[in-house]
């Protein structure tokens, strides 16, 4: 996996300095990134580690950016752009204190951004060490990752047509009589053996486990008329995700469920026709959300319609009420509006889709209807 | 796994019982608790969540916890104790600010304690609707999280019985022509044969590789001769983990090493002699790390000795330089000293004690010395 499991250093080189100038833009000293997916974006390092600090730090005046690690744990650096990128490495043993070593990269620390993911049990003696607290990177990083670059869209295309590929299948596990643990496993497999490095969420929501929204699988056996919510998806190389919802009836479902689809569906094509450069995310939820409320049952859909996606399978931007971020080309998110009817059954549609110059592409393009199996 | 899945609720109602008083007793006013190892320890609940707050209200002054939970994932809480124990469950949608919500749970906000998972994601903001920097929840719920009560034991008990039958049962894979990431996966299967519900860890270091600490699996091939590290554990339910490390050689080793070996593990012996209580955490770690120093090459012994386990593989207390903490019965942590010499070989032995009115007991009790498979 070593040749596929990051960019080439160039494209790193070029987000940490876009980094340290969107830093320095917002006014800011430096940031401070601890393991998450931020990480991942500007190093391809999928160093974990959790009480033992481990931090990259980006000066905003543009000097060379440092890695603070504990010593035992320098080998977990290995693979990703640390040496290529020559940056200071600044080990460190138990007994030392890190968070020092940290705000002495920085000459001054006094207005600084940390990863969103960044534990409280950093962020608290962090603060403590900087004198101030900290404001959520998200407000520099977002900007960065929510604009993705060729290489990014090339590898949410591939998660998108390996999803399909699983959703194509769907015919062969989402049978009557079986349980939905026993088709989410089949589909697990199949998002693996479909090129996916693990399947990272298999969501099989037969009747009326269709109307919660984050149910996932369960003993429950499918049953002949059973609408079934089938949300899936997982990373391919280097870490870009695909997830995709699709609504499948086992045998002719119940009368009035055709009927209600045929709104979601709408809903769903309207939403991603509403798609391109210069409209809010919010106009994206809301062209969705009228359709389904003109329909009369606009308190069935009781979740945003999308999120972003990349390395994180929930990211920025997200599509919903109040959002008023501007769409742009290279932006990725899902356009997923969704129906719960508690007790009876629920539907979901979902695409990931990529903004162009004029619109959008999606990533996934299986049929969106109510596919009776 | 319902029936398994947690303890009974009046172990749920104790605890938190008991984290309200050590809240007041710290002088804090509130305890808020997003999901992680400590949601688990004081509701029973598995509850994920990242970007919308999830998070349990204690207050100090003894009135009833609160909850709060996106309207979306209130399933998340089903399995736990929150209905049971008569929760107030604050649910908010998208739109609305659950830290106005959180901060409402308590009469008086202004000294409050986060657990040490919360991202700064929520905790950033948290701390702007509280209007001062909340501190580390540990310093409350270590005290109560260290001292395992009987159940608690008993559950780390079987993980310790657990995964002595796994290296029970090494010869059967450790080999000479196999790569550490085909035993790796041998290991990883036969943790969940033996009763964990994940291979929450499988390290195979053989020769060099044995030397990285933090090493986990490759596909180097293990040859006559090698040393090979192999630290594995997992869960039980309902969530307790094992942790354990053994050195084999695969064939006779090189020169040097069983000399080295019988050192590393007098070290360990000798610590776990070291347990009883009042004594410190600290010296413990040096009752290892002199025997291994006075040896000569106390510079391979290049971690702490230990650390707490418990719902968290790594938790409170930690075994190392400087932990003043004395030790009382119930708490349970590892003694683990390694040796590691860079470009050759490395060793550690790692066993899960439980300190005793008088001593210790051993979670794991299979044979210490260098097994030549």
């Amino acid at each position: 996996m070593a040749a596929t499991s990051r960019f080439p250093t160039a494209v790193y080189q070029h987000r940490l300095t876009r980094a340290a100038e969107l830093t320095a833009a917002a006014g800011l000293d430096g940031l401070l990134i601890t393991p998450c997916p931020d990480l991942r974006y500007l190093l391809g390092s999928r160093a974990e580690s959790f009480e033992r600090l481990t931090c990259l730090v980006v000066p905003a005046d543009g000097t060379r950016p440092s890695v603070v690690v504990p010593t035992m744990e320098l080998a977990g650096l290995g693979g990703s752009a640390v040496d290529e990128l020559g940056l200071s490495v600044l080990d460190w043993v138990d007994g030392t204190d890190p968070y020092r070593i940290a705000a002495g990269v920085l000459t001054s620390p006094a207005r600084t951004a940390v990863t969103d993911a960044m534990p409280a049990l950093h962020l608290i003696p962090l603060t403590g060490t900087l004198g101030t607290l900290p404001v959520l990177a998200t407000s520099v990083l977002r900007e960065l990752r929510m604009i993705k670059d060729d290489s990014e869209i090339e590898a949410l295309r591939r998660a998108g047509q390996a999803i399909d590929r699983v959703h194509a299948r769907m015919g062969e596990w989402l049978k009557a009589g079986r349980t939905e643990a026993e088709v989410g496993a089949d589909i697990a497999a199949a998002i693996v053996a479909e090129g996916h490095t693990e399947a990272a969420f298999v969501i099989v929501g037969a009747g009326a486990h269709g109307a919660d929204p984050h149910h996932e699988l369960s003993d429950r056996t499918i049953e002949a008329g059973d609408v079934v919510v089938v949300d899936i998806g997982g990373p391919v190389e280097p870490g870009y995700n695909s997830d995709s919802t699709r609504t499948y009836a086992v045998g002719e479902p119940a009368a009035g469920v055709a009927e209600r689809f045929a709104v979601l569906e709408r809903a769903q094509a309207t939403a991603v026709a509403a798609v391109r450069p210069g409209v809010s995310a919010a106009s994206v939820d809301a062209a969705a959300r009228d359709i389904i409320t003109d329909a009369g049952f606009g308190e069935a859909f009781i979740h945003r319609t999308g999120h972003g996606i990349g390395l994180s399978v929930h990211e920025e931007p997200y599509i919903t009420l109040g959002n008023a971020t501007q769409l742009a080309p290279g932006m990725a998110f899902s356009i997923e509006p969704g129906i719960y009817f508690a007790g009876e059954w629920g539907a979901r549609i979902e695409d990931i889709v990529v903004v162009t110059a004029d619109g959008c592409e999606s990533m996934n393009n299986q049929p969106h209807g109510l596919t009776v199996l």
